[in-house]
């Protein structure tokens, strides 16, 4: 049975989802796409045979859309479409983040806990890259003994200029906030983010650059990530696992080797398109499938909740400058246990 | 428009790709499956809502069919359903070799210039790798300068006792001759089989192991290729050009690495599926575009007739102790110029 | 001119360095050994036709003495024998820490100042590492910018019962605070010990295990250090330093590599020993070299000063549950200042 | 007691022995040099302050020098010396060849055999390489079981114009020549040597580049070694023996690891004297050793008409168009024998 999505939102990461859906997922026919912008709709519906919608909602109404993605800038209008789907008792795919408040995700998992049944999934594409999914088996199956430490780095070759400081912590350790707490499989204890004195040439008034966070979790695991957003290098994710008995690192997977002119040079990725786009197309697709097995596997609405409590955190210890922080998670609704 | 697709051949590795093109290739549906054994066309009729065939000319011949993979075994069945596929008019892609023979190769290259318009695709996945492609980019905008010689490996841990001297080159050394020379842009001129005197224990009367391969292109480069496959290590390909101001290799991409005891290690494949399970899937994607787009794009007969008659001057290498043999071609017919 | 050493110290170190001054190195004799020993100087005056003493001042004061090397154990020792060979004028090479307090290095530094001359040069042997050597080089000449951050691990695969929580300081943590303030060419304003509460198995009750410390530099480059003493790993030394435009990571050099049942691995060295043979091969020639030139190029008293008060710093942040604490130092007699 | 140390010959190799003998190596003085060149003899005598002489044979009869290097340029000088050093009974270092042909080799064997004692060490240095040490060891024993492949590459950045077609085999393959036979243990059956069509641009008409050497041994080992000596990239020495169940490969070691923009860099050396650094001074040191032990460890005379031999087969092949040449020793003296 192939599985009838609609996608609301076409912007930049809304038509890849588009063309990955059409032509790179298996199992799933695109059906509808939305949008605010009128332009858009009627190109990609024309370019797909979809059907095309302005009103997000209605598109989720239709009884030709089998699940939703929603892919929608500004963040803030996720919530309404990922309630309206809970409420037609669809699948829905959010690209994370969830939403940018702990109450706003919060009124999601109430929403979806009510329903009784776990219908959101959130877009944390990482978790879903070759090498983090090697490395969880190793940490689950405590092939090193125990994990210990993590160094980690999220570095950018450069960010546009509306990219401000508190958006090292929500645009960009928001990644690892999910990540290495799901690695680990525990929660966290508290954080810290401290502004290093030393910053880029490449950086502007706006933006203090790099960034220095630690976390640690109930267990005591210390976790320190570098964010550099104007590394003018490339993009450079690292993750450095140190367990009792040895290591495991993340490595940047190349394909070819080339020496010339006295040295040997392996390609480092110039976007997180280039890095991760396995992950994405592997994320989209066990989604089809989970959905089509009728039971979610992805990132949770509490798991959207937990990197939005992890965020908070981070600022507040930043803006206080660099104290360390409690990160404190409200209960945990039995819905997502398993 | 979603490309509706009938396999013939349901042992491993049509299994294969029937998995492949039902859950993990997007703008196709499988709607027919055709073996010889009953309970296989059953099972996957079944499981994946297509139609059943014990008779492969039959599932061709089907409206519902636009286009076929023909998987079967043993090899000498392929030229029967390719050339009744092209009877039919309809694109076909046919797992490598297209036929053991170069008689029968140009059988089917007859059959498809009379039609006057490429429908045939063989299965030639290497190319679809993304360290080749990126290799070929490199040699194709000379960007170190003319290739002048070729270092390869083609390894395995170990081979069942079916497999003997002469698959060296039929099931083996194949890959390579339809890579290189397409890697390269240019025909082979001759080739060496050679035996060395040492082998290794783990082979057996009936396989001599491992063999060196030389091949030169028409313009001088010079290929040797180690083929050794009980090398009791791991699939292991490599593939180094080197050319005037630098060298491409292959690399074996990996995504973690391990330090443990006294050392660092990455992982080596135990098998082809694991090395080049992107190659098949991109392999069919793009066979699955290319189909839509109404031109193929993948290995052509023509490439299957190469292939073959470099396997035969290898052969006849082999069987004369080490002799330097001329790879000669027909003429190639002008459709498969471009 | 052959340059004429004697060496006060028999223990493990010393025997070392009796080894290399004889038999490893250019432009020097052996001519004297001391030790409270008697077995030892016997057994070493005898094997390298050196004169023996039990009093390491009277080795001091013979004529056929050039240059001294200090390698008595325990550290507190040091200064007696610096102090006189100061006194007697002559070059002396201390092993680190030159002496264990900020007050007994003053002591020593005072006394130099007042002969008005560099004669003593401290044992910090990662500064004449190769990979140390070329990263010095790259900052230096700002080749990727500035250095911005520092990323270090000091890793042992295990440490004698002995050991205790101090020592990850004292011991291990202090090469770094020699050598990461004179790759950056600058000093320390401030540190931090935090001991991260889950701590590996293989340690005991009188060591926390795991260890990360923080420094940073008067122009605020931001230092993070893992001292992991018990990894049951290896020996494992890394340090990135992440600049404005590109990072230098130290490699530990490897000979060979080894592809066996599907992996490809990397040696890690056992001991310091082996992962630092050249840097202490280097660093005695080059110490006899300079000596030879009549002027000191290695790490001075002045250095071996800032190493006892950044570990003092270190340990206090640790006391006070991991508070940062300023580095002061006190004024650089001008002696030191090129 | 230490070595006195007289040299003959003070070109580039000469003068860098001169240096390496007064300034790097422990247990040894150097005495005596030597050259035609009156200028040379005055310039080294005076900075080692060494005795200078323009006739090497009045040099090996000095009482002063205990044992002799011959550094002398042309190659064809090498045996006056040495036959002159074994006269005097006197052990004595030549750089390699030993001589050019097989019969002057001889030459020396006989005289060498008729003192009735090992004198003579060529300079084959690659053996003291880390890298083929660790090789060495692993092979003997048979770590990987039985060796069956090597593969190899021999790559300079460019060589001057006087660099011909036989200088390939006779200046470049020689290392390989010795060292191969050295790491297997084992004699070489026959030899081919390939001119492959298509060359470099950066070649001239007096020298084929690349060429491809196949060499096999007595127990059947295959072995191929490209030689490309204006290869435009970098000095690029590669090794992999392949054995029954693993490969063993040799590194370029590297001290520091670069990142900067989109690519990941390792250094390749771009001359011998950076890359083969330490195994000149392991060479020496060893050499030095040796002769205070009384027992030579190094290359011997034997090694030395070996390398000849395989050369002259080589180049026999190459002019007779690829041919396969049997490799023929005369009887090996029992001197050798350990």
């Amino acid at each position: 049975m192939t599985l009838n999505v609609g996608i609301i939102g076409l912007g930049a990461m809304g038509s890849d989802h588009v063309k990955r859906i059409s032509e790179r997922t298996g199992g799933v026919n695109l059906v509808a796409v939305a949008d605010l912008n009128k332009a858009l709709v009627e190109k990609y519906s024309k370019k797909y045979d979809a059907k095309g919608y302005t009103d997000g909602a209605a598109l989720i109404d239709s009884p030709d859309v089998d699940a939703v993605m929603v892919v929608t800038s500004p963040d803030e209008e996720h919530s309404q479409f990922v309630l309206k789907a809970i409420e037609a008792g669809k699948y829905v795919f959010c690209e994370k983040p969830l939403m940018p408040t702990v109450a706003a995700c919060q009124e999601i998992i109430d929403a979806e806990t009510k329903h009784g049944k776990r219908l959101v999934q959130v877009g944390f594409m990482r978790r879903y890259g070759k090498g983090y999914i090697e490395m969880k088996k190793a940490i689950d199956e405590r092939q090193f003994g125990e994990p210990l430490i993590i160094h980690a780095t999220h570095r950018n070759y450069e960010v546009p200029e509306t990219y401000d400081t508190p958006m090292a912590i929500s645009n960009t350790a928001v990644h690892e906030a999910d990540l290495l707490h799901w690695l680990l499989g525990e929660d966290y204890e508290s954080g810290v983010t401290f502004l290093p004195k030393k910053q880029t040439k490449y950086t502007r008034s706006n933006l203090h650059d790099p960034q220095i966070i630690m976390l640690d979790t109930k267990s005591g695991v210390h976790i320190d990530l570098e964010v550099f957003v104007n590394n003018h290098m490339g993009y450079d994710i690292n993750c450095e696992v140190v367990c009792e008995e040895g290591t495991i690192s993340l490595k940047t997977p190349t394909d070819v080797a080339i020496k010339t002119k006295f040295h040997r040079e392996d390609h480092i990725p110039e976007e997180f398109t280039e890095r991760f786009k396995d992950a994405y197309d592997n994320e989209i697709q066990q989604w089809v499938d989970s959905v089509q097995n009728d039971k979610l596997t992805g990132p949770s609405s509490w798991d959207g909740l937990i990197a939005m409590a992890t965020c908070d955190a981070l600022g507040k210890s930043r803006d206080e400058g660099g104290i360390r922080e409690p990160i404190a998670l409200p209960e945990k609704p039995a819905l997502y246990n398993d």
